[in-house]
């Protein structure tokens, strides 16, 4: 094509992208062009001296006095804090705690006990299963008759009736990236007074996020993703200040206790959100989600979005450009506005293509039966990195490298 | 005394102590006798080689293809299998993952649910009271009328009858450490149809622990303490292979799926112990724990309980020659073989005393509402680091040291 930008445009790009700064912030081995950021994000510098630190000077050297001299106690809600400004919460309304699964548990908990005369539960069936096995497990427990009703995305607020008791859904699909209108589907939640429960695992650092703006009562998330707070770091969980002093959940360890250290007999709950903590939390793991929030939060979620999109963008065009006929489906949105972070490709080859591109570089992922996934989080990408991942796929394309046996090897983790 | 123990007769003993080495093994502070290795490890050295290669290698150079490369997913399974050895466990019957408490809750849904016909749960209501809060959590959200009988440590064993479904103990109690006999109480249980559900926090790595010999059902336990896995390190539970066919818990999350990486929409268990996870762990405080439970094998828990014995014991006796009528009780059993790693003492002024022993480099810890507990945890422990404890312990004493009104404040953790 004659429009086809080229490597040197690309470049320009970069020179003129006010991010830019932030690609050196991140400790990327040389070479790699990670397109995967929507799954593990990459490890910000500050966060590999910051985990030293904490392991040398907190735990060898402070031992138990850490507990208090470094404020390991307060983290869940000191970085809850931070993580609240990030998705327009307000302070006291988010902690830093476990996984996203447990965490849903939690507010899901919350949720229903707040809705007793209710029995339906709305979801997104094709969304991350994880979230529905949660909820079964939970309705299974509480054995009162509670039934998810699954929807899609076009039939979602149709599904909100007077006899939901939640919707429990995630704001950008981990798939195709769509992106769910969680203003208008709290609001018909709301309408119908039913709760509104978001996962923000794939929109949280990618997108906007407005939970008060849009009156949202619960919401989870996870900060390995766009947060880039470390493999498995703890997730966090929002809680409404208006639910805070009814919400209950039955993970009720000493951590969510209203005075931890009387060691009590028996429980009584915090005040506030720390009565959705259960126990000790991984301090190592904790720590280094820190710098991955700093970063977020001086960049900016609406510049973020900005280049985000814009890097979507050029790796749109340039498929199109360069291979528009070698297969690839776009399974994402056609409007960028309605995705999140990422852009997805159907390909019936997807899987050896994908292991063909990682080995040449380029670390993308791929989602069974047929799907490429290319994460486009902007603080440690650059515009000519796109352009180089596209080029290699290009090659391996029309080279056919993907049809090499050793590429079809299915791993034990896709 | 005439007999008192003399410095050089202790650094003696550190000469002809077979686990000497290992004390070399620990990134321990200069000058800091530490007592508290029963609540928080000191850091094994290569720990932090291996927390700090971790970062960089697996996360920031590896990246997402280290779920595959660095064995990120299989870590519960196989860590778990490392703490199987050191409590009488078999392969499979053991994963690390999340805290104790939300184990707790997993392994006493299960029982719950292989009792269906009995309400009792009997409890040792002094111990460590998360336990009490997790199962009160449980039965609460079950709303099917279970009751907790609580007891203490000499009504136990009567407390159990045919309406108990489970036990749920500590094997050494958190403040006296005194030690249950796992043994008989759980073949109490299994006389009366009960199942025995044991905490192994403050006994596994001090003590030798058989939980296969002793027919118990269920276990969790953390790695922070005598494990030395580093501040909130991941937890680990333990299912009877017998069991796992019909054990069933809530917390369904996709790694605990039987296809976590097909995706379906629907929940279907793992075989085996892997039903009991959740989702995503944290990889970084998860691979900190492998150096001390390589530490504790290596070492071999009959030595390390024959240690811990002996310096307790110069400990208690250092004690009664030099501070005879300071107000100090012992708190834990007279026969040493009745407690667990660490000693405690009662004293009405035990709080500003600790404050000041802590000052002074000796770091032990304190339980409201007035005792002190030393632990010793012997790999990190030299006999003449419990000579000098006890040396600055006198010292305050005799001064007078810890009425000055810097100890009387009450730190946010105790």
């Amino acid at each position: 094509m004659s429009d086809l930008v080229s490597r040197a445009a690309a470049q320009a790009m970069d020179a003129a992208d006010p991010l830019a700064v932030f690609v050196t912030e991140f400790a990327l081995p040389e070479g790699v062009v990670y397109l995967n950021g929507n799954s593990l994000g990459p490890a910000p510098k500050a966060a590999l001296t910051r985990l030293a630190q904490a392991a040398q000077e907190e735990w060898a050297d402070g031992l138990i006095t850490s507990w208090n001299k470094a404020g390991w106690f307060a983290l869940p809600y000191r970085l809850g804090d931070r993580v609240a400004r990030l998705i327009g919460a307000g302070p006291g309304e988010v902690v830093l705690t476990d996984g996203t699964s447990l965490n849903l548990f939690r507010v899901v908990s919350a949720a229903l006990a707040l809705r007793r005369d209710r029995r339906v539960i709305v979801m997104e069936g094709s969304n991350f299963p994880t979230n529905n096995y949660i909820v079964q497990g939970l309705i299974e427990s509480l054995g009162q008759g509670h039934q998810i009703r699954f929807a899609e995305k076009d039939t979602l607020e149709d599904a909100i009736d007077d006899d939901v008791a939640a919707v429990v859904l995630t704001q950008a699909h981990y798939k195709t990236a769509h992106v769910l209108d969680m203003a208008a589907i709290t609001a018909k939640a709301y309408a119908h007074g039913a709760l509104a429960i978001w996962d923000l695992c794939h929109s949280a650092g990618a997108i906007p996020v407005d939970l008060k703006g849009c009156h949202a009562d619960f919401a989870v998330g996870c900060t390995y993703k766009y947060l880039n707070g470390g493999p498995g770091g703890p997730a966090y969980l929002f809680v409404a200040s208006r639910h805070q002093g009814a919400a209950a959940q039955p993970l009720t360890g000493w951590w969510g206790h209203g005075a931890p250290f009387a060691f009590d007999r028996d429980f009584r709950p915090a005040e506030g959100i720390g009565r959705m903590l259960t126990g000790t939390q991984p301090i190592l793991s904790m720590v280094a989600t820190e710098a991955g929030l700093d970063m977020i939060e001086r960049a900016g979620t609406g510049a973020i979005r900005a280049k985000s999109l814009a890097l979507g963008k050029l790796f749109q065009d340039l498929m199109a450009a360069r291979l528009p006929d070698a297969g690839f489906a776009l399974a994402s949105p056609a409007d960028p506005a309605d995705r999140g972070g990422h852009v997805a490709y159907d390909h019936p080859s997807g899987y050896p293509i994908m292991k063909a591109l990682i080995a040449r570089g380029v670390i993308g992922d791929f989602r069974a039966p047929a799907t490429l996934r290319f994460g486009f989080a902007p603080l440690h990408l650059r515009f000519v990195d796109v352009w180089d991942a596209v080029d290699r796929l290009a090659q391996i394309i029309e080279t056919e490298l993907w049809r090499d046996p050793a590429y079809a090897a299915v791993d034990a983790v896709t």
